[in-house]
């Protein structure tokens, strides 16, 4: 598979598993996998389970309006830039939201090791 | 140095850079490296100086409103992902951007090995 089909493939499952249920996100990070969200920082797949299961709302759904790959190393590492719309329980306004990850390759699947995620503000 | 003192100052060399004289980013890329503009794909020092340099506008001013860096490896690789605001000639109203460097060490400095950029629009 090449980068660009991987990375279409894992976004489309992270932000639909995100949305249906995120308290299974932990099988895409390992001990070592950094999450930056907003302002906080974590590292470890519990921690960042952890932070993604305590955001306070219900329903939520994730819009991708741009999804950019690019292979990041000679060992089959992929990143991946994707902007996009955050609906959030009842709110009629979408937030906008950018959000970069670094897969990974692990057998034949991948994980994350880094994730960084903003709203996006006027300055 | 740490990674984001590294992330911060290569962020502010770069967008003064681009703002005051963009024919000289050239130093910051190799021929491995790889720039996502919006929908267009470059590889290449050169290529992608030649794209940066043909963009159509003469004044052009990045405000960054948030900065975030993760180390993108055990070498040293740096990630950072920026969001902020475009100015764009005599236009009045900011466009917001995002983009994304993955930062590779080489000697005591570093290069661009990934970059992404990507206007944000709603859906």
């Amino acid at each position: 598979m090449d980068f660009n089909a991987l990375a279409q493939q894992f976004t489309e499952f992270y932000y639909n598993q995100f949305d249906s249920d995120r308290t299974q996100l932990g099988n895409l990070y390992r001990d070592e996998s950094m999450l930056t969200f907003e302002t906080t920082q974590l590292q470890g797949a519990k921690n960042i389970v952890e932070k993604l299961v305590s955001l306070p709302f219900q329903k939520v759904s994730h819009r991708i309006t741009t999804l950019d790959a690019q292979p990041a190393s000679s060992n089959g590492d992929v990143l991946v830039m994707i902007t996009g719309d955050l609906l959030i329980d009842e709110e009629q306004n979408p937030q906008r939201f950018s959000q970069v990850f670094h897969l990974i390759p692990e057998g034949s699947s991948y994980y994350v090791f880094n994730d960084i995620f903003r709203l996006n503000y006027s300055a």
